[in-house]
């Protein structure tokens, strides 16, 4: 029998006492052993629950508890989950999560703790919910150099930018909607603004290429400015705009960024719809390999944290974490380093002079047909890719243009 | 140190061999330890070869030698082989496989053997090639009840159907295209007669519902009886024809076949193209997951062959394999008991007598424009869900019908 203490009783948390009751069973046949949850904490009253008798305030319940093997953390941020993840380890319990803030900002050092005390810190449930994707990236996929990774980790985002193209919406009303479908937080902050995929693909890096990335140098821009307008030029592209987390390894530097992206209709990220997630991995054995599937929810979530669990079950014996050394952030590229094709719209006063101000800042772009707006307000156009340092100064020049009213947006563009 | 022999320097085999070598430095940072091929066994000669000093025609250079811990076999077959892999457990040697005919054959002899001897017997590259698939739905998926699994299993078929409806070439011209191309063997028959996506279902099933399911029980049809009218009439239904390798658990029995399916072009599957593979899982907590990726090949099977040796090495002092009891087909379905839509396409002599006939044998059907012929020598009509004990006796009414001169075909539907 192993004992289960789950912290934090919110969505993911009582989903995971969900699945080990209802599927024991099974859970059991594969771990070889019965696994239980022995003790729940939460701040909060469950005067109601079914497992209330489980539920305590205190948490020397769990830690002094010697019969508790396993410690699940689903409590969130990087404060007190951080704390008692350290304890935990501390005194020899494994620990699993969902947790990928506490994951993306301490993975080092806690994994180094996980190490140090022979217990596992797993963590599945941090990225692609329900979709497998952090054990077969370590896993499966071992004996592969990993190229790059591309992703729509965010499903709030999806299905926002799925509900603008499907149904025409605004941004705000989009939003709004998702929020009342309870598909966005009511701070929609992390989702949004790309922090949320920004975790979750420095996470995956670190797995593929087996160094830590730090979050916090990866480029991050999320979907507030994309309009309607943006989309239909998109769609005259035979293309769609996706929130893109990308990451690839060249040479010795990471090249990681999260924004909203031009892709084509062929791509296989375009057809991902609404709250589903799906990750590209391109291996140097493998070639190309895709996961899809439920990237956030109750019960796809909870169900990757009892996978966790039931491999830390089958292997207690053994322990095998990952070893990322603490980086100093100098193992990414500077954005400023980074190339792509952009697609660009301009509000113009001179249609003829801003065309030329245009094809004097860019070596060479291809015109869309400006089909929204009367042909004399706005002009928009594609690059060749171009160095990110230089593209910043081109928009500045063509702000300074006096044909120019203002660039109205910058959209990477990437094809299948 | 831990030493591998590889038995049998085919194709896969030296891609073992290959990727070892090549990615040696980060496969010994993600297994803890080097990892080193010692020994090859072969019966062919291969004097030019790199590795030549490594090969040996003698299985005692193997077997005798206590300091080789993993054996992979990739000799194919269920002879040879079978007896190396038993020789290899019974020694106490870790077995690692791509050989999906033996697992699918003595899987559970093999399985309780490497049980017995504390050793893994693991078999990662018997399916979907490089796509992650065994031990996601393993481990990954560990915490799920599995409800169905969908798959495109076969690259060759796929890459066949995929040039029949692209380029509009009959079955044989691009079956002999694909044996040019190396994507078809000499002798076919194992992939467009269905038998090598039946062993990979019949694998997979095993795995996702933790009891073996002997491929001789599942039903196959291969795609040789697919004509490029078949498909246009497909297209007419907005759907495609891919080989789909089907297994569903209902109560305590199982759903398994292997056929040709008509599925509509929104179905997840429809838009997997040439050689590629992809497997689409339900379960009870994730709800739908897709894998997708190459699923043959030498180096995407040798790299699944290469993860599972650094799984073993992770884990020397544990194991965790498989419990698969000895079934006796009592938990697969008897086909005849399974139900499905049929689109039914039948030669005409006398076209009113043959659709008052037609509504005589079927309940419900929808009658399809008969596009490719003159409409008085072809009738084309979908079915509802029928029993296939109840559709085998409708086609046999159907034949001895005045008015109908042959059935020409029947393919399943499946909807998105």
């Amino acid at each position: 029998m192993i004992n289960v203490a789950v912290l934090g009783y919110g969505v993911v948390g009582s989903g995971v006492v969900e699945i080990i009751k209802k599927n024991s069973l099974s859970i059991s046949k594969k771990a070889f052993k019965e696994i239980k949850v022995k003790k729940i904490l939460d701040i909060r009253d469950f005067p109601d629950s079914p497992e209330r008798e489980l539920i305590t305030k205190n948490p020397d319940d769990v830690f002094d508890d010697p019969q508790i093997d396993i410690v699940v953390e689903t409590i969130g941020g990087a404060t007190i989950a951080y704390d008692f993840t350290k304890k935990a380890l501390s005194m020899g319990k494994h620990v699993v999560t969902s947790n990928k803030e506490l994951v993306a900002t301490h993975g080092p050092e806690l994994l180094a703790l996980a190490r140090q005390n022979q217990v596992n810190y797993l963590f599945e449930a941090s990225v692609g919910g329900g979709i497998p994707i952090i054990r077969p990236l370590n896993r499966c996929l071992a004996a592969n150099e990993i190229h790059s990774i591309v992703g729509i980790l965010n499903g709030t985002t999806n299905y926002i930018l799925s509900q603008m193209k499907r149904e025409g919406k605004d941004f705000d009303v989009a939003l709004k909607e998702a929020q009342k479908n309870g598909y966005a937080e009511a701070d929609p902050t992390a989702d949004i603004e790309g922090h949320d995929s920004c975790r979750k693909i420095a996470i995956l890096s670190s797995i593929a290429y087996n160094e830590f990335v730090d979050y916090k140098f990866i480029y991050t821009e999320g979907i507030t400015k994309i309009s309607l307008t943006d989309l239909k030029y998109a769609e005259s592209m035979n293309s769609t705009i996706k929130l893109i987390a990308f990451s690839e390894k060249i040479d010795d530097k990471i090249v990681a960024w999260v924004s909203p992206v031009i892709i084509g209709n062929g791509h296989p990220l375009a057809g991902v719809e609404d709250v589903f997630n799906a990750i590209l991995i391109n291996g140097d054995a493998i070639g190309e390999a895709m996961f899809y599937g439920r990237g956030a929810g109750k019960l796809p979530t909870a169900s990757a944290v009892v996978a966790d669990i039931i491999e830390v079950v089958k292997h207690l014996g053994s322990f095998g974490g990952y070893n990322w050394s603490l980086a100093e952030g100098d193992n990414v590229l500077d954005v400023m380093e980074t190339q792509t094709r952009y697609m660009v719209r301009i509000k113009i006063k001179d249609h003829k002079n801003a065309k030329n101000d245009v094809t004097k800042v860019f070596n060479k772009i291809e015109w869309l047909n400006a089909f929204n707006m009367d042909n004399e307000e706005e002009l928009a156009f594609v690059t060749e890719k171009v160095l990110e340092k230089d593209m910043r100064q081109n928009l500045e020049k063509l702000k300074q243009s006096e044909a120019v009213e203002e660039v109205i947006n910058s959209i990477k563009v990437m094809e299948a």
